[in-house]
């Protein structure tokens, strides 16, 4: 990737979210559009995967959003960044009932 | 992953663990340890990257286990496995106060 140095250590900055109640088909398209757009907005996100659960297992969380950064520095330019602020105030927290996340070290592709 | 195309269509694992207590150094090195050993064993595993929280956030989960398999026969492979289940079973397990996960579509590399 694009300014990527070789063997970089990175941040991985994950959230899980569990939905107050179901969501629609059009909120579901709304949340996803939205997210999608981050990655254009922000440069400093290396990687952006997001989705929700497939169900597989019970007890699960309903939704997942996992971002690469290159170092803590540019994952805090993410976190305050308007445009994700935007997102978390319209568009994630009205639905939220709990929400887990950590970031931690992953070695760069 | 922004620009995806659909037949690289993959499953991300993502387990976030909180500790009962605060882990001793030499705990935190055999669970790494062990976790390390995993993806020499179960040939599903496609990426596997996992580590502590770096304590950038107030109220984090204390470790993170994230796995990418090239389907959701991949990740019950690992799921069920042998040595996956001892590591959860006699590492794992004993320490976690509380466990939240999620399995979501990823796109590939």
């Amino acid at each position: 990737m694009v300014g990527l140095r070789e063997n970089q250590r990175m941040v991985r900055h994950v959230v899980l979210l569990r939905w107050m109640s179901a969501i629609s088909d059009a909120e579901r398209t709304r949340i996803e559009h939205d997210l999608a757009a981050l990655p254009g907005e922000i440069s400093q996100i290396l990687r952006y995967d997001f989705g929700p659960d497939l169900i597989l297992e019970p007890g699960n969380y309903d939704f997942a959003i996992v971002a690469d950064f290159g170092s803590e520095d540019d994952y805090a330019v993410y976190r305050d960044h308007p445009s994700h602020q935007r997102v978390l105030r319209e568009t994630l927290r009205p639905r939220i009932e709990s929400r887990v996340a950590i970031q931690f070290e992953i070695g760069g592709d």
